[in-house]
């Protein structure tokens, strides 16, 4: 089954220099509403075991052409499916084609150093697909929505810096850029769930005892601030969905939809790299012949 | 003695949107020619024992103060005395304030990931002094005078790539402008030794067993292509000296004007950011006075 890339890049994706307003986005988008969801489900379902069939495919064709990688960066607000996605999306793929890192708080040594810093540790190496499950977009949301810069980011005799946030998106953008020239290819994901279905989540987890674990009073507080960080988002996704590292706005309050959106983001990306299996030099197959010669000999 | 920086900024800073030219700075310059030269050489080695006490001062206080780090890059052409710079302008520090790194040939790993990648690693934290004894500009020099991108950078479909250097000229203004956006001083020094004085000490290499081990017969080789290493470091040092990454071209043919120099620059740089010793707040003067009461009943 061909993904339609095109069609997802139309739907999701954020066009720099084009207005971007987050309202225009529905976290409870789920395709053509003239169909009875329950079809519509299925159809998503089949084309994300499709995709994730081909998202392996894809990787091990990264790993052999050895020429590029991947970074998937996640951001969402709390319940919005993240660790889901990324579960269902990558659990076909090779581990060793995979790193997954989660940022929480920052450590004493990684406040000690720029806002970037500790991401850029955790880059993928060629061949690999790196996901980032959140990253250092949190210092130009969560840092931005509690105004809380980071004692690292203070200097002395340059604060108030009013400048602050568009000097990060700046930064980011030349990073990413940096990136995507030298062999890595950026993708980064919002999901979008609702205030209402996050709401719901929350719920079933205070309602589940084996969901426990997963919650936190924090989170609720955080839910506080919801307007403040839509607006933080909207100015952070405006601001760094570029060419060559775009923003997708993935609908995340049906779970089956931003799985499927993100798999055919994903495979559909590596696929337009048009990567090529290695050519077998002449000297390399004469070598092979060789060995199963001695081998058929033994 | 103040430490002049204005007057060393005149004479050896290469200053943005100035036309540069690397053969206006003398390799051999040793200061006011009308001077007899061993004077001149004494009042340099006073010079450079006081910038080195002060130095010392400096990164206590920028420990202290812990808002700033400072990087400084040494790039040069061998037997320019990169080691003997450092050796002799840090020797006074706090080793706990400083870390020196040398990148030689990159490993498999690091040729995994982007140019800037193993030096993002080794950045030094705040209120530390970080030396990169080489760095990334080499992927701007030797590179290129040999003409050989790394494997990691050549992306198939996009190679042959004729804007690769100006194109990491960019990365890495924008990699340094994020440094100091975020609290990294960033300095680079360009021992500009001459072709002569190289041949003199790698002669004295030869000649002296007890040298043998700093000589490679590579080193030789590398000489012969001179001029194209002149031309690399013109355009690098033109096209990423900035207003908040500045090279400075410092006369190295002769060893005591070179250790002067960076000394000088290192110990002014941090003079001017203003560092103040932190003060005890009221508090902590109360929490001072009452250990010190417990501490004497006891």
């Amino acid at each position: 089954m061909p993904v339609d890339l095109d069609r997802i890049d139309d739907l999701f994706r954020v066009r720099p220099g084009k207005k971007f307003r987050l309202p225009d986005h529905d976290p409870a988008w789920a395709g053509d509403p003239l169909e009875p969801e329950k079809k519509r489900r299925e159809k998503a379902e089949q084309l994300l075991a499709a995709d994730v069939e081909e998202l392996a495919r894809m990787q091990e064709l990264l790993w052999a052409s050895d020429t590029w990688s991947v970074l998937a960066i996640f951001q969402a607000m709390d319940a919005a499916g993240k660790d889901g996605v990324i579960k269902h999306v990558m659990s076909g793929i090779n581990p060793q084609g995979v790193e997954v890192t989660s940022f929480k708080h920052p450590s004493a040594e990684e406040l000690d150093h720029t806002f970037l810093w500790r991401c850029m540790k955790r880059l993928p190496e060629r061949g690999r697909i790196g996901i980032f499950n959140r990253s250092y977009y949190e210092e130009v949301l969560i840092v931005r929505v509690h105004d809380r810069l980071l004692r690292a980011q203070r200097i002395p005799g340059i604060e108030p810096r009013k400048k602050t946030w568009e000097d990060r998106y700046d930064d980011i953008n030349a990073f990413e850029r940096h990136l995507v020239r030298n062999g890595t290819v950026v993708l980064k994901f919002f999901l979008n769930v609702s205030r209402d279905e996050q709401r719901r989540r929350f719920l079933a987890r205070i309602d589940e005892p084996e969901k426990h674990w997963k919650f936190s009073a924090s989170d609720v507080a955080e839910r506080g601030h919801w307007d403040a960080y839509m607006e933080a988002y909207e100015a952070a996704l405006a601001a760094t969905s570029t060419d060559h590292a775009p923003w997708y706005v993935v609908p995340a309050d049906r779970k089956w939809v931003s799985r499927a959106v993100v798999a055919a983001v994903l495979a559909g990306t590596i696929g337009r790299l048009g990567l090529a299996w290695p050519e077998v030099t002449a000297d390399k197959k004469q070598a092979i012949d060789e060995a199963r010669r001695k081998l058929m000999a033994e």
